[in-house]
């Protein structure tokens, strides 16, 4: 039997879950339909289902997740092109094997688009799907198992986990055992939800109440380069009444949840140069200017020690939230303390500003920062060049252009030359202080309303699989480029997360924690059937 | 025929020579036998050996390079203990074929050091050479040319040098020619002068006058930290009337030097810490801290951008250069701004200030700088740490263990808690401003008078060797562990560099340019036979 568990140890989250509950349960003016799909019981056909999924993981559970596992071996960053093509052949193969009309979306350069679609009789609305299988690059050395070498654990690691032999059929399996590879949370898990809540009413010889589409994209970690380009060009096979955006993690309290939109991206990288070979430190250090230095002087430039941004204008085309997301804000749980611990931090930027309010204005983030090497790898050199690689994240109204604009902007304040392309021997001698800005542009972020009426038999479906009501968040901190759904399809879309929060996305030992499938697979269920 | 080149263009160097040569055949208060010496005009057996050098080195040339290629081709770094070992049984080898009683001097944990003795009847003094055949690790991926794989070039890569085949026997060589592997230069290339000496004159069947000592290095690019084990226990086999310490390169201005010290050395690394995984740069962004951008703000504390160290009574303990020293230093040709141009910088730090002073005081440099990855490996997170690798070039006075101590000091006074050992949790959540500090503690700085008179017959054979005689120079900008020596020994010692001045030692694509190694032969045939 599945149970939450509440990783930030003693909240008292319940009676809050309850409060934000009855919130959804009242009318909103206006859009008295939301509140009434909310308040709907689950229909019979509902009931039938979730039961349907429960027996289905608890009997065929190791089955589950040897499947899931095989789809995680398949290595997927969005430039292996070879393999991304086959985590796409592969997933198009498990749609069809589950009665859904599958086919490769191309775009060229562009890892492909699995796009499905099943069409149910008498379907009172369409439910698209979106998911990404693709997932970040990995710096191997660091993890501890390989990265797609799926490894059941029986605790995580932080917590001494040890790896485990995956279980035979007809095996117990205990809900805080994790899957560690690759995508196991980001963001293949949901592919694995809704495979096996298809398997599971397929088996109870159920129906479902809406039409599917499935929308599955290969490079999402790589900034979703062509999206838009599929989103245009397959423009007529993408009509539905609610597109669902599976990704990201679970709130951190360990509660599901349901985003109404993301932070924007945009980044860029910035070199500076020192001599054109590398200098001995000895014949040359005093002298030789260090690019390594110069760029701390520089980072150290871009946003002072309380965390503020001090970017002329970096923070004024911010729109604050409205009364309703301020609302929504506020009934969610406050968790920054536990969070620090599990963190081991002892402090948080911005004199410990609660974490939800720094979503909401845009962030600047040093990804990381190289020149020359550390440690038992460093010579005694001056290095001839130093990198920074920054993201800024994107709160509602940031244009990504204009926020590298302003970068640039500050720059030339400083005196530097900007230059796009590495500079030549000319350029470098002629100035002294010189930097190279590399773009990387991304995309603005996007803001559901609170109140959307296509949204409110999600959330009942979701609350009933839950057990509990959905915590409903204005924005996620991460970014997804949800604007181009927003602009091409003017369909409402909500994100509705499966994996853990602590499931390492994006660096070394990502997993995904069993009770976050299982309840994954109740969700699915109870969404496929929904009145 | 061999002809100097001088790299940094249209100085007129000439009359400076002759200058400086007519200062060094003044009698010095109280030192007349260096001038005396100095003055003396090459024997008639000098002249002859030079001759036969010349000779030989014009007839051998192939197999010279040959023979120094197979030596380039063992790796070399002190950690590599195997083939260390290699090397230094190979060059034990080499010492005996020359009738040199050779043997390794061993010490637990340590590449062995390769000591070799000859004796000559009549003798009237001896001369002790030191070599170091380590090398500095390598960044493969940096290279042009696989780093034990030597190649020989027909210019300087920078000059657009292309890999030409090594000659066969008979073929000319020109001497703009140079041959690219680790250790080419740092600190092979003496080796090679060396044995080709002793070939020539056995080939003329000439005899040294003076007793050789040979005492090989093999871990002074990781720090020399037994040498003083291996002098303390070796001593009674190292006693000599000079020390010449064969290491560096040429001075920059392309003509050949004497340096009478060098800077001590001395290092630490900083490392700060973010959350103790890698966090998602979007969901924590703005939040959570990040240790690349503390990193920047605690660099930046460190030193100012018109490069003085800020750092509370960093430059409080160095001894100024007494008047020898400043009149020599007078002396040498100035060749900043040619090599700002040839390096592409704009400009130096302390506002161009001239290098050779900015040698006479402690320099802080940044080795490397790590946190995460740039560029197409970064990924959106925030990396969990950021390190520094500095080190100190210390000037006379300076001890490394106080200095290191200031540093501390200095982290302290900015509010941080300062660790040697990688924090736990506790600490880590305990402490908002944390930085581990790893001392790397390295040696003093040393330097012999310049009118020391042990070293008059050697400034005497260079001058005969290269046509002019070499400049003199307080100190050298880089660090050997000569303090070592000085303590022991009691013995006078003189650093006489063999490799041209851009020969990227400690950097990818080390190189020897063979003028440079012909010269070396010329000037230690010489030396082998001075009065």
């Amino acid at each position: 039997m599945f149970s939450l568990r509440f990783t930030t140890g003693d909240f008292h989250l319940r009676p809050l879950f309850v409060a934000v509950g009855l919130c959804l349960l009242l009318p909103v003016t206006g859009r008295a339909e939301a509140a009434e799909a909310a308040a709907e019981a689950p229909s019979p056909l509902q009931q039938q289902a979730l039961a349907a999924a429960r027996e289905y993981r608890q009997a065929h559970g190791p089955a589950i997740l040897r499947d899931f596992a095989s789809l995680l071996t398949i290595p997927n960053v969005a430039r292996d092109s070879e393999n991304i093509r086959r985590n796409a052949e592969r997933i198009r193969e498990d749609l069809e094997k589950r009665g859904v009309r599958a086919r490769l979306l191309e775009v060229e350069g562009a890892p492909p688009v699995v796009f499905g679609e099943r069409q149910v009789p008498g379907a009172r609305r369409t439910l698209a799907f979106y998911v990404h299988y693709d997932g970040q690059p990995v710096d191997e050395a660091r993890w501890t198992v390989p990265p797609w070498q799926p490894t059941l654990m029986n605790a995580a690691l932080e917590a001494g986990g040890e790896a485990i032999p995956m279980p035979e059929d007809g095996g117990v399996l205990d809900p805080e055992w994790r899957i560690y590879a690759r995508s196991a949370g980001d963001d293949k898990a949901p592919l694995a939800a809704l495979f096996a809540a298809l398997d599971a009413l397929d088996a109870a010889d159920l129906e479902p109440t809406v039409n599917l589409k499935f929308f599955f994209e290969g490079e999402e970690e790589a900034g979703s380069p062509h999206l838009e380009q599929f989103i245009t060009r397959y423009r007529e096979l993408l009509d539905a009444d609610l597109w669902l955006i599976c990704d990201g993690p679970s709130h951190q309290s360990g509660a599901p949840q349901l985003v109404f939109g993301v932070r924007g991206y945009t980044g860029f990288d910035l070199t500076v140069y020192g001599a054109n070979r590398y200098l001995h430190s000895g014949h040359y250090g005093n002298w030789a200017p260090n690019p390594a230095q110069e760029l701390a002087y520089l980072l150290a430039t871009l946003k002072n020690e309380a965390g503020r941004v001090l970017i002329d204008g970096f923070y004024d085309s911010t729109i604050p939230p409205g009364p309703a997301e301020r609302a929504a804000l506020d009934r969610l749980p406050a968790y920054d303390d536990e969070l620090r611990r599990e963190l081991d931090l002892a402090a948080t930027e911005a004199d410990n500003a609660p974490l939800l309010d720094r979503l909401l204005i845009p962030s600047l983030n040093v990804r990381g920062m190289v020149s020359g090497a550390i440690g038992d790898a460093a010579r005694n050199v001056i290095p001839t060049e130093a990198t920074a690689s920054l993201d800024i994240r994107l709160a509602k109204g940031n244009d990504p252009a204009a926020m590298l604009d302003l970068v640039r902007a500050h720059l030339e304040g400083l005196g530097y030359h900007v230059v796009e392309d590495e500079p030549d021997s000319a350029t470098r001698r002629a100035h002294p202080r010189l930097v190279r800005m590399v773009r990387r542009l991304g995309y603005p972020a996007t803001r559901t309303p609170l109140d959307e009426p296509q949204i409110g038999p999600v959330t009942a479906a979701m609350t009933y699989a839950a057990g509990q009501p959905p915590l409903l968040v204005p924005t996620l901190g991460g970014s997804l480029p949800l604007y181009v759904f927003v602009r091409h399809l003017e369909t409402p879309l909500v994100v509705l997360p499966i994996a853990n929060h602590d499931n390492n996305q994006h660096g070394p030992d990502e997993n995904l924690r069993l009770a976050n499938l299982w309840l994954g697979i109740d969700i699915m269920a109870a969404l496929l059937t929904m009145p």
